[in-house]
């Protein structure tokens, strides 16, 4: 299974990006769809799949992005103000199980997009209030003339392995905010100045104590609360003894191929209840599983 | 080899960003260094290792960042306002090229962290002016209460590869401000709500034309101008007819392994020269030639 929130059919069409008159012509073609969507969420989604508007009936009061072609038509978001970026709730992750993985990574593109705008209307070199520009794709500062991008933040996420084939076994850990029963990779922010595997190893030495080498790269995915990169990787160590950052996690234990083979099956017996097949953890923990 | 700017040896220290005290008494333990910055140069560099000032004999008029322990001794670098983030030079990468590896990754950081400060002295969220917290790791909004960490913006950086074992071959292009006879891998920003693999796929088709699956992670690194991270990939293609963008690309060819391994080797019938040794796709061409 692909990790969540990849696989849109969108075509991006950045190139019309740096084209008003193109992006004017697709904004005026009587094709033309808007999603749907309140605040960040998305309106209807809980149907199975993403809603959208034709634009020629709509009243529009804010910018609008263009996220592009589906299907041949042009796609847009209206960039809404004032939308809080950690509005995440049960419904909405029941909308995105819900959807086809494909909505789900258009969904991903449009809330982080319009996430971004709603809390950078300023120019953080001058402070002056910006403008949207590049169809939607970033804002400029009128009075210094810097341009902004919108932001994606790499998150490493990870398992640290210890031993080899039928004795192999991977740290997961819970945090306070999880579920009862819920285990995952550990994870953390990316920092300047680290190459992936660095940030793989420095964060799992300070959460859990344990030193890793021979980082490998299993997967990757968009996680749009607001704007992440998601990096799972898998690092070795000679030495399973733990010391856990009790600040950063809850608990955290070495559990066996089979039981995570079990807790992806959801097995009564299982040590623990696996993350969201949404969630890259899931992927990560799949794909470790089916490499031996 | 490992990629440029990774390897640094300097313990964050992470824990301690937290805690004022601790920072305090980093700050004014007797043996805490200052790295010897001038604007964003990393002054005497040049002969091949980083300069660092004992922080009791100095006079500081700016904020610090604390970027961590080495050798034992505390370690900061002075958050200057008003350094250039593009002031490259042959200077600066004639003394990146004298540093050791573990050097480079310590300025990269430091430099990737100056930087940040000194263009984001405003709240993007707000307009007001904000304050240096966590010992240099962001900024809070005192007006709107709204915190800032540095970005570290994702960059996939990719060879499509036509063809297996003797068959195979690979793309590389050259951008007009390249030294003459210079060719690399192809690049771009990563945007919001993709994956590292779909990233990979659309600059390709973008940039050349090219349809990529099987995209497989080779290495990554940090890259200091402002602060990327360059995350190095390989694509599959079954076709290897191009369609050049010129607005992105001056020129971009098909190149076989054993001018790949020419290349690298510097040798005089090279069909290009090469990118820099500290640049990933020195790297990333490295790695590929000696995948067979
Ligand atoms: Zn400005
Ligand atoms: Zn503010």
């Amino acid at each position: 299974m692909n990790p969540g929130f990849t696989g849109s059919l969108l075509d991006r069409a950045d190139d019309a990006r740096h084209d008003e008159a193109m992006v004017r012509a697709m904004r005026s073609d009587p094709e033309a769809l808007l999603l749907e969507m309140s605040g960040l969420h998305p309106v209807g989604a809980e149907q199975g799949a993403l809603g959208w508007t034709p634009l020629r009936y709509t009243e529009v009061r804010t910018e609008l992005a263009l996220l592009g072609r589906l299907d041949g038509t042009p796609r847009f978001v209206a960039l809404e103000r004032g939308v809080s970026a950690f509005r995440r709730s049960p419904e909405l992750f029941a909308a995105i199980t819900a959807m086809s993985a494909e909505d789900a990574g258009t969904y991903a593109t449009a809330r982080s997009l319009v996430d971004w705008h709603s809390r950078h209307g300023f120019c953080a070199n001058c402070g002056a209030e910006t403008m949207v520009f590049r169809a939607g794709w970033g804002r400029s500062c009128p009075a210094c003339g810097t341009d902004h991008f919108p932001r994606v933040d790499p998150v490493v996420i990870m398992l640290a392995q210890h031993g080899e084939g039928a004795d192999a076994k991977v740290l997961v850990g819970r945090q306070p905010a999880f579920p009862p029963g819920r285990y995952s990779a550990l994870a953390g922010f990316l920092e300047p100045g680290e190459s992936i595997e660095e940030a793989v190893a420095r964060e799992l030495k300070e959460e859990a104590g344990v030193s890793v080498h021979s980082v490998r790269y299993l997967a990757s995915q968009p996680w749009p609360f607001p704007s992440q990169l998601m990096i799972a990787c898998v690092g070795m160590t000679d030495d399973d003894a733990l010391s856990i950052d009790y600040t950063e996690l809850e608990e955290a234990k070495w559990v066996s191929r089979d039981g995570i083979r079990a807790a992806l099956a959801g097995e009564a017996d299982a040590p623990f209840l696996p993350p969201p097949a949404y969630a890259i953890a899931h992927t990560l923990l799949s794909r470790w599983v089916a490499e031996a």
